[in-house]
C-alpha cells in the first residue's frame, strides 16, 4: 500500500459512514426494479436515474444511456495516469413471487438480527443492488478524504442482466472505446463457501444444443408397427447414451483439444480451500461423485468439461399409458467447456455423432443454444496478485483464486469485445437466497466489501 | 355344409332383408352410446336396453345386467346338443370429438355412396356396432328360415369397451359358469389390408412399465453440479441404450425363452399374404424396416417380440433452455410378447437390467401397467378350418390365418377365465376411420359379414 493513499482514512470514513451507506442502500431496494416484468419498466427506469444522480452527487461524470430495453448507467470520473478500470454491477433484480412466502414486503428493506449476524432484507439485496453499492460507497469514501474520486474509474451498471442481457453485447460494441479499460472488476460473485475471501479467475463456457429426431410422419400404435418402424425416442436415446463411456469420458473426437491441466498455483489455491465432495453433494441428497476417475471435485466442477442432458422429451408422458412410438423425440443437452476448447468444433462433432447414430429413416434437426469459450483470466497480470493481497489484508483470511462452474456471460462479453480480462470479486454467501423469497444480505459483506474495494483501489493505484 | 342348415334359403333372405337390417342399424347407431363421458350413460343404457328388446324378440332368453359401470347384455339360445359358441361384441362407442371435423352429425347416420361403394356413415358404424349386428342379423335370418334360432348360443355384449373394460372380467369370473362355451367368436378386427378375409389366430401380449430414476432432492444447476452429481436423465438413457443390441435383439437375460418359430402352415398362409413391408411403411412416410435380420416384415409385427420406448420425459423441455440436472426423470416402456414369453419374467429380467445400471446415488421405482401373454389359438381344432372354409366362400376369396401386432385383451380374458380359444374375425377396413371423425362401414362389409356368420354358423351346426 503507498503511503498517499491514505487508506485507513478511507476505511474508517467508511466504518463512520456505514449508517449512512445502509439508508442509501434500502432507499434504494425500495424501487422494485424488475426487469422481466413489462408493467415495472418506469421502476426500472427510475433506479437508474436515482443511481445516475448518486454518481453526478459524487462527481462522476454520469449518464442515462437507452438502450432498445432497459438503460444502462455509464459513469466516469476524471481522466488521470492510472490504469482505467471498469465496474460493472446491475441495478435490476429478480421477480418477487411467490410473494406469499415473504416473511415482509419484499421492496420494503430492513435490517434484521440473526443468528449468523445482521443483515438487510429485501429484493435485491444481494443480488445485485447491496454488491453494487460496495463500489459506490468505497469511491464515496475515497473522495471524502482525497477531495477527489480515483481517477481513470469507468462505471457501467447494468438494467437487464435478470432478464438476459438482450441490449449489453450490441451496447458494448457500439460504446467499445468509451468503456474500454485496463481490466474489469465485476461484483455479482460471492464469498468462497465457508465465508473465505475469493478471485475467480476461471470460467467454464457452454454450448448447448437442443436435438429434434424424427421418424414417422405421424404417432404410431407399437401393436400395428412395433418391430418394424424406426422409434426416435430409441434412436436419441442410443445417440445420447453413447457421447460418455463408462468411465464419464467423452467420447467425441477432440472433444478434449485445448483442455488444460491446472497449473501448480491455482491447485495448491484449490486445495487449500478444503473442498468435501461427499459434503457438498450431500446438500443436495447425494453421497457418491461421478465423473472421470481420479479428478478432485473442484476439478471436475471447475476445470474439467462436462456433458449433461438437461431435458428430454418424447411420446406419451401423461397419466397411465399408451403404447404409442411418436413421429418425434427431443432432447437439449449442454457441454460445459474449459480451457481453449473450441464451443464451434463441439458442436461440429456432436452433431456429426448423433447423424451417425441415425437409420436411414430418421431425420434431425438442431437448434443451437449458445456458444461461448471458457474464461480464463491472465493471472500473471499483477492487478491480480494486489488484489488477491487486499482481500486477505481486509478479512483475515488468505484469499483464494477460484474457478466457477457456469458461465458469466459479461466476463466473456468483456474479453471477447472489449479485450479486457474481469477480476470477479463478490461478498454474497451462499445463504443470501438471491433469486428466492427473503433475499438478504450481510452487513458485513457490505461493510467489509465497501472496505475490500477501497482497499484494491489503493493497491491498483 | 350340411343339407339340414339350408344354408342357401338363410342367405336369400339376408339379401332380401338387407334394407330392413339396415333401418336397425341406423336405429341403433342413432343412440349416442359414449361410454367414456358420464353424461352419456343414460344412452348407454339405452343402448343396452334396444339391443336386449331386438334379442329377446328374436326369442333369446335376454337381460340387461348390471355392474359397477355399464352393464352388460347376455343372450342365450334354447339348449340343445351343439358345441355352445359365446358370441362377443361391444355397443358402446368412442366420443365423437374433434365434432367440427365430422361431415355431418356423427349420431344421424346416413347411407352414402363413395368411389369405393356405399357405405353408411356414423359414430360406431364399423366400431363396432355394425359388426355387432352382423351376429344379429344372420341369427334373424336363420330363425326366419328354420323357425327356431340355432341352439346352444350365448351372446355377451358389453358397454365398456372403449373405456377399458373395467367390469369385464370382475364379470366373466362371477358368471364363468353361464359363459362358457367351446369357442369365442369376436366380432371387433377386419378384413385383412387388401379385403380379403382373414381369422385372427395369434396376438402379442404386452408388457408395460414406467420408470422413475431419481437422484438429488432437487433440480441441479449444471455449472454448480455439472461433472460431479449424477444425472438421472443420463443414467436412464444409458439403461435404455442397452434393452437392445446394435442388431435389434433385446439382451435381457431369458427374454427369448418361449418365443416360437411360426409353424409351416402359418408362414405358407402369411406368404401368400403378399406383405411388402416398405409399402407398409410407405403409409406412415418411412422406408427402411427396422428390428431383427433375416426376420420378414409380418414376422417382425406378429411373431417377434419388440421392445419400445412409447414416453420419455425429465429435465426442462419448455422453449428455451435451462442448464438444469433434473431430480427425476422417466419413461414408459413396453414389450410386446410372443409364444409363450411369460411377462413376469420379463417384467424381473428388465428391471434387473435397470437397476444394474444405476449409479451409487439414484434409486429408480417400477409402476407396472399390464402384463399379459400372447395369445395363440389352436388353430388343430376343426372350427377353424370350418370358418375359414365358409369364409373363402362368401368372399371369392382364399380366407387366411393372420396375426395380429397389438393385444386384445378380451381374446386373452376369455382364455384365462373361461379357458376358451377365441376365433377373431371381422369385416372392418383400414378406412373405416374408427375413433375419428367420418367413421363409416361398408355395406359389402355388413352384407357380407353377416352372411359370412350365417356360413360358420351353418358349418359349426
Amino acid at each position: 500500500m503507498k503511503d498517499n493513499s491514505r487508506i485507513d482514512e478511507v476505511l474508517s470514513t467508511l466504518d463512520e459512514e456505514l449508517p449512512r451507506a445502509l439508508d442509501r442502500l434500502a432507499e434504494f431496494l425500495r424501487i422494485p426494479s424488475i426487469s422481466t416484468d413489462p408493467a415495472y419498466a418506469g421502476e426500472v427506469r427510475r433506479a437508474a436515474e436515482w443511481l445516475c444522480a448518486e454518481l453526478a452527487a459524487l462527481g462522476f461524470e454520469a449518464s442515462v444511456r437507452d438502450t432498445p430495453g432497459h438503460p444502462m448507467v455509464v459513469a466516469h470520473s476524471p481522466r488521470g495516469d492510472r490504469r482505467p478500470l471498469l465496474f460493472y454491477g446491475h441495478y435490476d433484480v429478480q421477480p418477487v413471487d411467490p410473494l406469499e412466502l415473504w416473511e415482509r414486503p419484499p421492496f420494503e428493506p430492513q435490517i434484521e438480527d440473526t443468528p449468523q449476524g445482521k443483515v438487510i432484507r429485501g429484493r435485491g439485496a444481494s443480488d445485485d443492488k447491496g454488491q453494487l453499492m460496495t463500489f459506490v460507497e468505497a469511491f464515496r469514501a475515497w473522495k471524502a478524504v482525497h477531495g477527489s474520486l480515483p481517477s481513470d474509474l469507468v462505471l457501467l451498471f447494468e438494467g437487464e442482466e435478470e432478464s438476459g442481457s438482450p441490449s449489453l453485447r450490441p451496447f458494448l460494441r457500439e460504446n467499445a472505446e468509451e468503456l474500454r479499460a485496463g481490466i474489469a472488476m465485476i461484483c455479482d460473485t460471492g464469498l468462497y463457501a465457508d465465508g473465505r475471501p475469493a478471485i475467480t479467475t476461471q470460467l467454464r463456457g457452454l454450448y448447448g444444443d437442443e436435438i429434434v429426431v424424427r421418424a414417422a410422419d405421424r404417432d404410431l400404435h407399437s401393436g400395428s408397427f412395433g418391430g418394424l418402424a424406426a422409434n426416435p425416442i430409441q434412436v436419441l436415446v442410443n445417440a445420447l447414451a453413447t457421447v460418455k463411456d463408462a468411465s464419464g469420458r467423452v467420447t467425441l473426437p477432440g472433444f478434449y483439444d485445448g483442455v488444460e491441466e491446472l497449473s501448480d498455483e491455482l491447485r495448491a489455491d484449490w486445495a487449500a480451500l478444503g473442498f468435501d465432495a461427499g459434503e457438498f453433494l450431500s446438500r443436495v441428497g447425494l453421497k457418491h461423485p461421478v465423473g472421470e476417475a481420479g479428478r478432485t471435485g473442484l476439478e471436475m466442477i471447475w476445470n474439467r468439461p462436462t456433458f449433461e442432458i438437461n431435458g428430454i422429451s418424447g411420446g406419451y408422458t401423461g397419466e397411465g399409458f399408451k403404447t404409442v412410438l411418436p413421429a418425434e423425440a427431443r432432447a437439449k443437452v449442454s457441454f460445459r467447456l474449459t480451457g481453449a476448447q473450441d464451443p464451434e468444433r463441439i458442436r461440429e462433432s456432436f452433431r456429426a455423432h448423433v447423424r451417425a447414430a441415425l437409420p436411414g429413416d430418421c431425420t434431425v434437426a438442431f437448434h443451437g443454444h449458445g456458444a461461448s469459450p471458457a474464461s480464463r483470466m491472465d493471472i500473471s497480470d499483477p492487478a491480480f496478485a494486489a488484489a488477491k493481497a487486499a482481500l486477505t489484508q481486509e478479512w483475515g483470511r488468505e484469499a483464494a483464486y477460484i474457478g466457477a462452474g457456469g458461465s458469466i456471460p459479461i466476463a466473456g462479453d468483456f474479453k471477447e469485445i472489449l479485450g479486457m480480462d474481469s477480476m470477479l470479486i463478490g461478498f454474497a454467501r451462499d445463504d443470501d437466497r438471491i433469486h428466492s423469497p427473503n433475499e438478504k444480505y450481510d452487513l458485513q459483506s457490505f461493510a467489509k466489501g465497501a472496505r475490500s474495494w477501497a482497499r484494491i483501489l489503493a493497491a491498483l493505484a
